[in-house]
């Protein structure tokens, strides 16, 4: 297909909340700045269902974990041709703005200009139904289509060699929990971690936490099955609060721990639960908080806690500058650093979408990822 | 004297809370791993103030802030002799225990041991009325005394050349600023900083900032004259709320700063202004909380705030391992890279300490000191 030409294809579309529809969609070709990419497979994310419910601007593509080969590009589109692959991110990382150019924040300023607007930077969509009505794109990826178009800061290249049916994962959700432990708690070989919350999130911050050698590893989760799954990528102990009956569960861990672990995360994104979080820590021990928290809920805490150096982090997409270090995350999946295969447990067409939808609220589903 | 007698001396000793009588008091020898020390001078910080207003265990004498001379040391001493100039720490370092061997924490298990007993390690004190009535310790140091007895965990042996009457100002308020400045936030040359509150903390931050090279540094105080004070620590800008009326002071500083700050410190202890230092800050800045808040006041706030990588730091006496520092310290009052003699707005004998009390409610009073 020659680029500047509109592509038809098939895509899930959203037009209102809770709704999905596999139909043709007609995709404009790259503008200046853009990629148009043929998705080969994507993967599904808690963020796409949240915004799924209803915050989203209607009609909509979803999903933004994909893996794909470039078909065309825009102007002024360097470091990246047709026939490339790649991976879809949604932080961009345009690696010339003064954000990018930081070393201490992944930031850039193309997420400003994106974020409200659920369009590309001209303000405009690539997409659009049959019948012309414009159809809103997602976090600069909207991955659940054959073909996207994105900003080339939202594209991270790969090494052709490397499996795209695995390499999804490498664009949300794993490099989260993977950073988390890495990059924003920088969890030292011999330290003690308790992980709130066993999803694909909270298994990768225990895999990160595994990999930078953490002597104990407390995996807490209210799902029983959460256990076996979670020792399998590395957990010490598993917490399960349903057990204790009234026993506050920071008082579990500082018992398994000895007075309370180094780094404690929060991967759900309840603020009751970064509150046992913080309890959990030692004196000086840091709350890494991953999750998002649903709006209008507040995090309430005694300062006083932080006296004697208690330290709350965050951080998006698990601190990755994440075109830039994709290389990296590759690498570390080659050669076996990282397991990619253990958070895959669902596959299914793109066509089937819906059931991947209800398969993600059912506990034994790590993740499921479409081929398309 | 010889080591090993009691002492009498004058004391200033508060039997009740917001009550305080200068009166003779008995003062034991000091025992194993302890120092008696004649204080020379001392200084008067809120935490005195804070205690002393009802949350102590009476009778009691107050002062972490002290200088003075080394008169006996008990067996089990090393490192400091009778005649060596020192200043006292309310903070313990013991040089010994796992927390004291770790870098990143200045925590001492010595603490803990102190922490609830108001008296010695062996849960004695070494103070008593003339008719025998054991008078409790305050955070191991009890400056407020012409001789007092601390383990040698709370004493920092300086150079017996340097003034007395200066260096008491290195116990507690100063580098607890400067350090949150220096060690905490680890402020760089060319950054942004709020600072909010402007009493001895506060001033020690901004100064510790000024020394590390920042390029902006706001003070937020409702007391107008703060400016002058706080301009001759090296604000570049000052903001009183009272003069914005319902606008919000985050707003204010985003402008000031080119949309919001690097670094902001809370160094009054109030919930309602670290949310407003949280919200002064750009996305990946960080919270520096100073204060101590009193009891039963929660921070809250939305925790999808830190999202981007916003943090809330802590830590006591700015991060000092302040035994091992002071020297460090020390040298830097010496060069001239701080002020000490800027804070020290009164002076006053030790017989005159409830003046000193009431003289630190004042606005134009910094620091107050003491001669015994």
């Amino acid at each position: 297909m020659a680029p500047g030409r509109e592509i038809v294809c098939k895509a899930a579309v959203s037009w209102e909340p809770e709704q999905l529809s596999f139909e043709d969609i007609r995709v404009a070709p790259p503008q200046s700045g853009e990629v148009r990419v043929r998705i080969v497979h994507s993967s599904l994310c808690h963020t796409d269902i949240t915004f799924w419910k209803g915050k989203g601007s209607f009609p909509v593509i979803f999903g933004h974990e994909g893996s794909g080969i470039v078909e065309s590009v825009g102007e002024n589109v360097d470091g990246v041709r047709p026939g490339d692959h790649v991976v879809s991110v949604f932080q961009p990382e345009c690696q010339d703005c003064r954000y990018c150019k930081m070393p201490k924040t992944n930031l850039c300023v193309v997420a400003f200009a994106e974020v409200k607007s659920w369009a590309m930077l001209d303000g405009k969509t690539r997409f659009s139904a049959m019948d012309g009505t414009p159809i809103h794109h997602f976090l600069g990826c909207s991955t659940f289509s054959e073909y996207t178009v994105m900003h080339h800061s939202h594209v991270a290249k790969v090494d052709p060699s490397v499996a795209l049916e695995k390499i999804c994962l490498l664009s949300c959700g794993v490099p989260t929990g993977l950073g988390a432990a890495w990059n924003i708690a920088k969890v030292e070989a011999g330290s003690t971690v308790a992980v709130f919350g066993l999803g694909t999130v909270g298994l990768a911050v225990v895999e990160g936490a595994k990999t930078a050698g953490a002597s104990r590893i407390i995996g807490v989760d209210i799902q029983p099955s959460k256990q076996r799954i979670g020792e399998d990528f590395g957990l010490t102990d598993f917490v399960n609060p349903k057990d204790y009956n009234d026993k506050p569960i920071h008082e579990v861990i500082h018992e398994l721990s000895g007075g309370g672990v180094d780094y404690s995360f929060e991967c759900v994104g309840n603020p009751k639960l970064m509150v046992d979080a913080l309890n959990s820590l030692h004196a000086f021990g840091s709350l890494i908080i991953v999750g998002v928290t649903p709006e209008g809920q507040n995090l309430s805490f005694d300062p006083n806690i932080l006296f004697f150096g208690r330290q709350i982090l965050s951080g998006s997409l698990g601190g990755f500058k994440i075109r830039s270090q994709m290389p990296e995350l590759v690498d570390k999946f080659m050669t076996g650093v990282i397991d990619l295969d253990r958070y895959i447990t669902h596959n299914l067409p793109l066509s089937r979408i819906s059931e991947g939808f209800g398969l993600l609220l059912e506990v034994e589903c790590v993740k499921c990822v479409f081929s398309h």
